[in-house]
């Protein structure tokens, strides 16, 4: 039997308050397409999230979210400067390169998993004759691909450079909920008013059966992209499927206090990897996931064991990832098959 | 307030058996990207409704199904032939064109909304010179665009004059159900045994919150298809939810019980408007769609009292809609007001 | 032996003032990719021509200009109003639709090969709903497919309805030079004075081996478009053969008078083949080109004596184009034998 | 005044047997579109000059070749490995990524800017699931882009690599022509027998004053390749001054006459400049390009006295570049100036 409790944090079912929109919401006909009551609670409720009038669209995934957000900050000869591990470069068989018809995503390094002011500017400024696709936005995610987070005060310094540079400022925010929730700051000031001007707003690892919202702090930016949506495959006919689950869990906070849960599992899992001999921590555990190293043989056995995770940075890595479902229970019994493991 | 029962058959809700199977799918942890046992399951109903071993994909939308599936079948310099009030053409905002980088539409008339073999060969033999782009599909949609049906003859002709011409034939069949429903032939031998290669199997329109099947019957047209999903933005992490309700609606056939029922409803609209003084037929009633002409003035009225439909060919052309949800009150409702608006 | 005089004004070789041009520029070592004198100087000779600081691109084809040129006015959700008979619909290949990662064409119709001010809002006003694509942009060939040149007037007509639609105006210029010539007006003009926003400025079918110029009065919209060039494969390194040719065809309006002479064999032409009974023209011969009914039978017998032309609009039509090459005694030789074939 | 000598091989002129060719094409009117003499008998020539029935394609430029080519090998959800100095990746604007819809460039390392079979299947062992792009392709240039060769055992060690991993194998041969005098082996060892499927054979840098040849050894993989080559804006319409510069260049090997030269004068500077103290060579000179470092105070002031070129890998960095026009005069000035320049 396979154990797919950490395998990812998509592995895991819909949340109690999502669900209880969804079925709210399938009460008689309604207006397809987006012109529903729903869908305006759920734009609204975002709003009130940002504590700003931003523009917003449901898309259906992460990867449509990130790449038809980026396009529109684009054009097919321009670049984007992401970070070596960033999930448009790794995971979107790209993705990014086909919504926007070819612009090039420049590779940047950067600690724990985070681009820094000073690495784009040298990016940016590396190439600036017309043989070189000519860098126009800079993409972050947060929480990161690495289980960190970036401060008030990182993201910060990248929107002021953004601003400098005159490039626009992207944030993956498929963990958006666990950044927040990790940093105990405000949605708006972790966003447009550290200078971000469209986050994707991850629904799906949140707890929704399915959707992303496409979160526009900069109108100007999402002119027409009701279009972009349509013609990409992203606008949904029964659009209150996918606005409701937002409802739900933006209410009452149900959505930080779902990450913070999730933030917590992934603290009690990293501590106690942390204390076994033979496993190291590879990154901070900032929000919802744990990246550690342990001998191969061990990393092998628990496989053996039936345990699903994600093989990280060569021989040994492990990525484990809490969820709002995730149990004290699955921590406890996860650690207790390392440590046999571990021999 | 708004009526929009007859809309579109998007505006109804989630259908019993949809819903029960989404809720059973919400248990515990489970592989995601279509790695789990609901996807595989939903992949095997499929399978056994076609009585082959086809391959099967599930994405978001039609849009996404037809443009993914069509840009399969060509390269950027080639091009389709479709009916000139297709789906593809007038409602999916260069969706086709966007996804296969430039595939021009081509086309052709026909009666009911249905394509003819002949007039399919008189458009693929009008150009055949490097500066016009060289035919290589056609799509048909079934039932129409305009709620007829193609019989079985008119997809056999069509699948062999395909086969002449080295085309590969396309089906939109975002409502599929209704015309197997109303023609009460297999689904095997209105696709593949009659020459489709691949078919855009409608879900959402069937009672489903979200997601379409693409079904290949040619594997080699299948190939690397998956990478084209994932890449375009249309592969769900938690495919569990997009997966269950085809097991929902496929067990037992309920969804050939469900779409018969939209169909009854159209009949039952289409029947009554017909008798009605002023209003006339635009199309044979064959599926769960009904068109008719009315006075402009009658139209407005209509609409002044709240009822929602799709302005259809000119003044006074009116489109209604029928789903699995509609009840016989609503039609009688409908009809009472279009009478009295006639009046 | 095959007699291509009069099957396109591209069969023609190279304008001896082009030539001579070529030669000069074929000295010494020169910076590449248009850092070069002969690149200033032909740029600075189309902006004396056009009376204005307008932006100078030179790239390889008309396909090239004119996809380069749309690209830059639209986003891939947009559409763009062109005459059904625009060599951007019937002659690219989808060139259009490629470069711009799926741009649709919208097709008016129109007198004359010629598109009118009513004619585009019609279409512009026909669909406004987020399912069909969303007008942008409008083209006009000057002068047209078939021969007839738009006055000053149906330019400026044109020109006031795009603005107060909020739509850019584009030229295609393939045969700007016969327009230019045929009405006697200035280039400015008949371009930006009249409210076309760029041109594709075309110098193949003018004398010169290969190159056009893409023209855009609005700096704003030529942002970037040197990018747009190189991505697209049409910067070329040795710009200075491009560049030349523009600079020898414009001295001394050689340009106008080659492309005067063009259209006085056209007219030479015209006016003979009116006078044959049974052949009837197809439109007036404004231009350089010559479009004439005659009896099937009597263009395939032409066809036997081996000329070449292209058969237009159904059986009988028959196109013959003139450029700065053709000899009256060619265009005597062709009447000659036309008159043979009426037989 | 600028010394545009070493810049690199694209700012010399046209070659004379080019020249030659071009002026005896310029002679009455001919068929467009390659439908002509010229066209028919440049092809023969690369036939010949291949010893094989190649299919044969003329384009504009090398972007435009190489990136045309590798998309017919691809779609855009699969990937293409190169060398991370490939000029596909350092110097076309995303071109490579633009016509292919998307497709990655996956960058490996390797001696002396080539790849070598064992990287190329680390790089696509490295990820084989569904989210990241699946490898079709192998690129190398031929010279390479640092001015060395690959031996034919080394193109026929990659090409056998290709075929066990089900890739196919593309040469960027810009500077084909050095790379085969600088190995005085013959065209078809080096390509089609060594495994590769498709080359950018280049003209422009060998002396022509635009255009290159695609020339596929594969007809499958050139299925309906004219059609992707007239949508592209790639189709030259007076084909005839694309094709004639072909059939003077391959005449009497003049191409390889030419290119040993340009290899010579390389060496020649080659030598001198490694003979002077300071200067270092930074790769072996095996075609016509020569780079070496240098203190980059006598960079700089090689630069004040005029001398354009390309600077290379971080401070002092330069490269040379020969061409057939390069004259032994110009090589000795150049050393002298780099001489008085070292102080």
């Amino acid at each position: 039997m396979q154990h797919t409790e950490f395998a990812s944090d998509n592995t895991s079912g819909i949340c109690p308050e999502a669900m209880e929109a969804l079925l709210a919401a399938n009460s008689g006909t309604l207006a397809s397409y987006g012109n529903d009551e729903w869908t305006r609670r759920a734009c609204d409720a975002i709003r009130a999230t940002f504590e700003t009038d931003c523009e917003v669209f449901f898309v259906f995934n992460g990867t449509a979210a990130n790449s038809l957000a980026l396009a529109s900050l684009c054009q097919s000869y321009h670049s984007i400067v992401c970070h070596k591990l960033a999930h448009v470069e790794t995971d979107e068989c790209g993705g990014p390169e086909f919504f926007s018809n070819g612009t090039k995503l420049l590779l940047a390094g950067g600690a724990d998993g985070k681009l820094d002011a000073r690495g784009i500017e040298k990016l940016v400024a590396a190439r600036t004759d017309i043989h070189y696709p000519k860098p126009r936005a800079v993409t972050i995610t947060q929480s990161t691909e690495v289980g960190t987070v970036y401060s008030l005060d990182e993201v910060r310094a990248i929107g002021a450079a953004c601003k400098e540079m005159n490039l626009s400022l992207h944030m993956d925010g498929a963990r958006f909920a666990n950044a927040v929730a990790s940093l105990g700051v405000s949605p708006a000031d972790l966003t447009w008013r550290a200078g971000v001007d469209v986050l994707s707003f991850g629904g799906t690892k949140m707890g929704m059966p399915v959707g992303e919202a496409v979160v526009f702090f900069d109108h100007e930016l999402a002119r027409d992209f009701a279009y972009r949506c349509k013609q990409a495959g992203q606008l949904a006919s029964k659009m209150r499927f996918l606005a409701a689950p937002w409802v739900g869990m933006l209410a009452d906070d149900a959505w930080l206090a779902r990450a913070s849960h999730a933030n917590a599992m992934a603290r009690r899992l990293g501590n106690a990897l942390a204390r076994l001999p033979g496993v190291a921590p590879l990154f901070p555990v900032q929000a919802n996931a744990v990246f550690v190293s342990m001998p191969q043989q061990a990393a092998d056995a628990l496989k053996d064991k039936g345990w699903a995770f994600y093989s990280f940075i060569g021989a040994g890595g492990a990525r484990f990832v809490c969820s709002w479902a995730t149990q004290p229970e699955q921590v406890d019994a996860l650690v207790a098959d390392v440590r046999a493991c571990l021999g």
